[in-house]
């Protein structure tokens, strides 16, 4: 394996025009898409609009002249597309926690009498906060599990199961469909994280028969830091779902200003406050950036991409005493790959001192996500030989850790 | 009153050149800041850099050198200095409807043997459909009350009083410190719904000695369409407050990904999802607008174009079966002031195809809200104007209603 040879790999990439659609920094190597994407080339022009024109001109007329209040339901009909639900099963807005606490009450309130929620130890934490939360409010109880025994651990006192299709740290995929079903068996709920997924791996929500799901815009989704989530709510339950924040935007007849909640019809429900259109339009921008792309083909580059990464780092990095931690095989491999080392914090460090972008996650790992609209393969030859580096000259670097600070 | 007199007026304002600050589109009138304030002029270039160089070109690595992992915090501050409160007991983000649930819990919790709630029932619909939702999760009741029978409504069985200081319809404002008194003269917590006064009145939530406010960044903040809205919890409460949407912004140490919650000490535990950056910046943005500016001197003039709009639709428009309504007391009023007509949408509408921006709400109120950032005397007599003859012609225009766009 050579630079060459990586070379001759982008040629060959049927989708390697696809990273024009972005604006990446001339010389930097970004294998960071997994906690921010880059703004896809369309968003700033389109924010400016919004800004200068929609808001600035438009003043209070956009919310029907530009549809701002349609938004969350047309940012959600593009990202229903790419996760394989129905075009007004998905609504984007709020944070992810925001929207996982949503559908754990309303999934709650579907299942009266059974008061555990089952998810997983080594689920992103803030859905384990969020899920300590709703069972602490709905008298019910977390019952955990490691992602090997998910069906081991369900039972018919099992209101809901959370879990996240791949693992933030390990990059571990569950079989969404299998286990979903295995859920359904018990007569209990499933709800999906897919902050990891949409955008990077097929998800198809209708094929798995998933009862809800919830994701972030702002990894693979290229929307911005902090750009809206979205909730999707499977069309059995749109009309009984009952979801505790129940702002104005799901009310039936917002415009009404009734004294008392009726949930809109559908998933408009799910929605709570005014939506954000500033960022809700970044998104929508951002997404375009998936027009005409097969989520088959973005599969095999990843596939071929973290193939490549995994490969080098075994014979390059291993005799520096790394591991390398990603799902061998493909159906169980998200599109990131782990190297743990005792010395993470300062290898990340250090890559990033010469240009290239992975992150930190405590306690030993460097996570290197592969985002196949934007990644060559000459990056991951290129980050390995970087990484060969640091190890083999001890070259780590270790700025300042502050607690408070975002760690990358 | 003549025009004249009102170009007399406004070159003797002393605020007059704040108008300076906003980009309004010439020979619009607008008089619904109340609903959406205009983008001041250093939004654009700021959500230009955010977008182009913040994130383009720092990417991942903007939660630090741009400190974005600030911002709900300096937001939080910026607005703190306009509502009377230390500046870290603010905090930015998500939506009033999601800030007020966070708090109506947290106020419930501090209040654990009582089961009453105690809200309006002119309040503005989000917040009683919250209000009820709180309610119900934790077993609680929604005692209803009118503006004037606030304090015959409490007794030592409430556990939190939740009231719009302004009234969204009527412009009525309560006298906030008397009524917070009253409620801890029971025991009860008192929280305020800020969205029609912060920016606008002069607000001081320390002196009131309030336990929680909210309140959103769209109105007299003029942060855009959306904007993230913000939490104020009283420093006695801020490290026992226990918040059901725990989500990992509000962990003591959130890059420790520990698996259970431990609230972040002091304001930084409303937090719950990842801060929205880019709506985030714009209203930080926005803010600007306010340097310098005296609440004082602003609201003497919000009071001298509510008097003046009063004086001249008691003249001009109430001879057209037009009621005025509108606090006549000063310190009852708000900055807007509601005229009732039977026609009162049809009015809006004439008056928007006038280039007169107002708005409409159900079932027969035109409402006019006076931002003395950027309104002109000249503003409300060429509105009175318009409104007149609109009147006296019978010239209401009614384009299509629907239930589901945003009535303005």
């Amino acid at each position: 394996m050579t630079r060459d040879d990586a070379m001759a790999r982008d040629l060959a990439d049927p989708v390697a025009q696809l990273r024009h659609r972005f604006d990446l920094p001339d010389g930097l190597i970004y294998l960071d898409g997994n906690s921010l994407g880059p703004p896809p080339v369309g968003v700033l022009k389109r924010i400016t609009a919004v800004v200068a024109d929609e808001w600035g001109t438009g003043l209070i007329g956009s919310w029907n002249a530009h549809d701002w209040i349609g938004l969350p339901a047309r940012v959600g009909a593009k990202i229903a597309r790419l996760i394989g639900a129905a075009e007004d099963s998905v609504v984007a807005g709020d944070s992810t926690s925001v929207q996982l606490f949503k559908l754990l009450v309303a999934a709650s309130r579907l299942r009266p009498d059974r008061r555990v929620i089952v998810t997983e130890s080594s689920i992103f934490p803030t859905d384990s906060y969020i899920a300590a939360s709703v069972a602490r409010l709905i008298g019910a109880e977390i019952h955990w599990c490691g992602p090997s025994d998910v069906e081991a651990s369900l039972d018919d006192g099992v209101a809901a199961l959370v879990l996240t299709h791949i693992d933030y740290r390990s990059g571990w995929m569950h079989d969404a469909a299998a286990v979903t079903a295995a859920a359904h068996s018990v007569g209990a709920l499933a709800c999906w994280d897919l902050c990891h997924s949409a955008g990077v791996v097929p998800v198809n929500l209708a094929e798995w028969d998933a009862d809800f799901a919830v994701g972030c815009g702002y990894k693979y989704l290229n929307g911005g830091p902090g750009a809206p989530a979205f909730a999707y709510v499977h069309p059995r339950w749109h009309d009984s779902l009952d979801q505790p924040l129940s702002g104005w935007l799901g009310h039936a007849d917002p415009f009404a200003f009734e004294q008392s909640y009726r949930p809109a019809p559908g998933i408009r429900r799910v929605q709570t406050g005014t939506p954000d259109v500033l960022s809700m339009s970044a998104l929508d921008a951002a997404l375009d950036a998936f027009d005409d792309v097969s989520m088959t083909e973005l599969r095999a580059k990843s596939l071929a991409l973290t193939d490549y990464f995994i490969a080098l780092a075994d014979e390059r990095l291993a005799p520096f005493g790394v591991t390398v931690e990603a799902p061998r095989e493909h159906n169980r491999r998200g599109s990131q790959v782990c190297l743990r080392h005792p010395e993470a914090y300062g290898l990340v460090q250090a890559l990033l001192a010469r240009g290239v972008v992975s992150d930190f996650r405590t306690p030993d790992v460097a996570r290197f996500g592969f985002a196949p609209l934007y990644v060559k393969f000459v990056d991951i030859w290129d980050a390995v030989d970087a990484a060969a580096s640091v190890l083999a000259n001890g070259e780590f670097s270790r700025p300042e850790y502050g607690t408070r600070r975002f760690v990358t």
